[in-house]
C-alpha cells in the first residue's frame, strides 16, 4: 500500500458498527431509518481562518466535528455519520494521532461513525460533512419561526469571542476566567440532545456559530419576520459580565463559535422548554420576540434605545 | 445580506427539485427511497494538485463532480444529492459564473441536485460530498470479486495522463489526437449509466482515477485475490497508440484520471456484458483474470514476462 492508503487506515479507519460499508472503498453505504428523513450538512475549516496554525490538534479534531454536528442539533438530527477531507501539508503521525484521538473522542460520544472522506496535501484544512435522522416532516426548520413566537438562546453566549481578544492580547481576563473561555473556543459542545428534545416544543431554530445577529437574522430572512431583543436578558458568563460594556456587547451579540442554539417557540410551550432545559441540563433563556415587520434583528438596551453592533457577523470574504 | 450569503445565493442556490429543503438552512433533508442504501463519497481536488491554478473554470466546475460521480458509477449508485465546499482565494464573479455553469451542466445531465456546501476564503479547492441511491445489498463492493472471474475495463485507458504530459510538454502530439485527450483530462465523463447497468452481472467494481494497477490493486486487496493481465489487451485510444510503448504502458496501467471502470465478472455473464456495452454505447474490454494469489496486479506483455511500470498510482503523499 501506498503512505496515502496507509495514512488512512492507520488513523482514520474504524470497523462500521452502523453503516452497512464504511470506510475503503469507493463509497460507504448506509440505510437510513424508515419513516426519518436524512439531514446532511457541510463545513469547511481552514488554517488561519478558522483555527490558528499551530492549534492543538486534538481540540482541532474536537471542533471540527463539534462545528459541523451543531449544524445537525440546530435541525433536531440525531447524528449518525460523517465523512473527513483533510488537507495536510506533511505527514506528521504525532499530530495525526492527537487530531484522530479527538475527532474520535467526540464522534464516540455523539454516536457519529466516520464512513469515509479524502486526504490530500496542501495547506492545512479540513471539510466535514455530517448525516443525522429526523423524523419525517420534524425538523426545526429556519423558516418556520411565527409572530409572536418567544426567542430563546441555550447557555451563555460571547464567550468564544471573548477568548479569541485574550489570545490576541486585546483584553487581559482575571485568571480564573482564562480557562473557561479557552474552553468554549477550542472545545465547543455540540447541543445535540438538545436539539432532539426541541423537536416537540420549538418552532425554527439556528446553531450561533456566527454571531446572534447574524444568525437570528437567518431566521428572520426565512421567516420574514423581525426578532426584537432585550440586552439585558441576554444570558452571559462570569468571565464576560466582568469585562466593558461595549465589548460584552460585541461578544455576545456579534461573536462567532459559540455554538449555542437559539430557537423560537410559540409562548404556550414555555414550561415544556423549561422542562427540556432540566432533563438537558442546558440554561435555556427567553430573550426576546418575533413580531410582524421587516427582516432584521433589533436588540434594546434596559433604556429601550437600539444597540448598534460593528461587526454583525463573522463573513469569510468581508475585506 | 453579507457578501458570502450573496455569493452562495446567486451562483449555487437553485429550487429543491428532491430535496425535503435544500440550500439555506443549518442542513439540507433528503428522503431516501425504500429498499434503497444510501452511497456516499468525499473527494477533495487541490489547486496545484489536481488541477492548474489557471484551469479554465468551467471546465474545472465539471471535473470536480465528475469525478466525485465516478465513485457513485463505481459502486451502481444513482446520483441523487451532493454537497460543495469551496475555498476561494477571492471573490471573482466571472470565475465563479464559469464554474458553476460547468457544475450544473453536469449535476443536470446525471439528475444530482446541489443541497448545501460552505464557501471559505484560501487556496483553491473544492470538496465534494456526493450522495446516491442504490438497492440495498445490491453496491458494486470492491471486496466481491472470486476466483476466476473475468476483468472488464470501460471505455480507453491512459489519455488523461498523456494529456498531462502533453501539457507539460514532455511529448509531442500530431494535431489531430490533441483535442481528444484534452477533452479526457478535462472534462471526464463519469460512468453512471454504465454502473447501474452492471449492478445485474458484475461482482466487483472500481473506478480509474489513480491508475489501472493501483485501482485494480484496491479489488485485489480488499477481494484478497490476485489479478493478472494481458497488456495486449488493455484497450487505448488512437492518440495513445501513437505513443512510445513505455510511455502508453506508464499511462494506461499507472495514469490517473480515466474515470472509467474496472469490474470483475463470472465468465457467464460475458454475453450479459456485451448486451449492457451495447446498451449504454461504451466499449467494454475484457483484460485479465482473477485468481488465487497474494493480492497483486500482475501484467503480461505478448511473450507472457510481467511488466514493470515505475509510477504504480497517484499518491499524494508520495516524496
Amino acid at each position: 500500500m501506498t503512505p496515502e492508503f496507509d495514512l488512512i487506515a492507520k488513523y482514520f479507519t474504524r470497523p462500521a458498527k452502523n453503516a452497512a460499508l464504511g470506510v475503503g472503498d469507493d463509497c460507504a453505504l448506509v440505510n437510513v431509518t424508515r419513516g426519518c428523513e436524512l439531514a446532511i450538512s457541510t463545513d469547511t475549516l481552514l488554517s488561519g481562518v478558522h483555527f490558528f496554525a499551530d492549534a492543538d490538534p486534538f481540540k482541532l479534531g474536537h471542533k471540527a466535528l463539534a462545528a459541523n454536528l451543531s449544524d445537525l442539533a440546530a435541525m433536531g438530527a440525531i447524528p449518525r455519520y460523517v465523512t473527513l477531507a483533510l488537507t495536510l501539508p506533511s505527514i506528521d503521525a504525532t499530530w495525526l494521532e492527537a487530531f484522530s484521538r479527538g475527532f474520535f473522542a467526540l464522534a464516540n460520544a455523539a454516536g457519529v461513525e466516520l464512513i469515509g472522506g479524502d486526504t490530500t496535501r496542501g495547506p492545512l484544512s479540513m471539510t466535514l460533512t455530517v448525516l443525522g435522522e429526523v423524523d419525517a416532516g420534524k425538523a426545526l426548520r429556519r423558516d418556520r419561526a411565527r409572530t409572536d413566537d418567544d426567542i430563546w438562546v441555550s447557555g451563555t453566549l460571547g464567550d468564544a469571542a471573548l477568548a479569541l481578544r485574550h489570545l490576541r492580547k486585546e483584553i487581559v481576563l482575571s485568571s480564573g476566567h482564562v480557562e473557561p473561555v479557552l474552553s468554549r473556543l477550542h472545545m465547543p459542545t455540540p447541543r445535540n440532545s438538545l436539539g432532539v428534545a426541541l423537536l416537540e416544543c420549538a418552532e425554527a431554530a439556528i446553531d450561533v456559530s456566527d454571531g446572534l445577529i447574524a444568525d437570528l437574522g437567518h431566521i428572520c430572512e426565512r421567516s420574514s419576520l423581525a426578532a426584537t431583543l432585550a440586552w439585558a436578558l441576554v444570558p452571559q458568563s462570569p468571565a464576560l459580565m466582568s469585562a466593558p460594556l461595549a465589548l460584552r456587547q460585541a461578544c455576545a451579540l456579534a461573536g462567532g463559535d459559540d455554538y449555542e442554539l437559539c430557537f423560537t417557540a410559540n409562548e404556550n410551550q414555555r414550561a415544556a422548554i423549561d422542562a427540556v432545559s432540566a432533563s438537558c441540563g442546558i440554561a435555556l433563556t427567553r430573550i426576546g420576540k418575533m413580531q410582524a415587520g421587516h427582516p432584521e434583528v433589533t436588540v434594546h438596551d434596559e433604556h429601550g434605545a437600539p444597540i448598534k453592533i460593528a461587526a454583525a457577523g463573522f463573513d469569510h470574504f468581508k475585506r
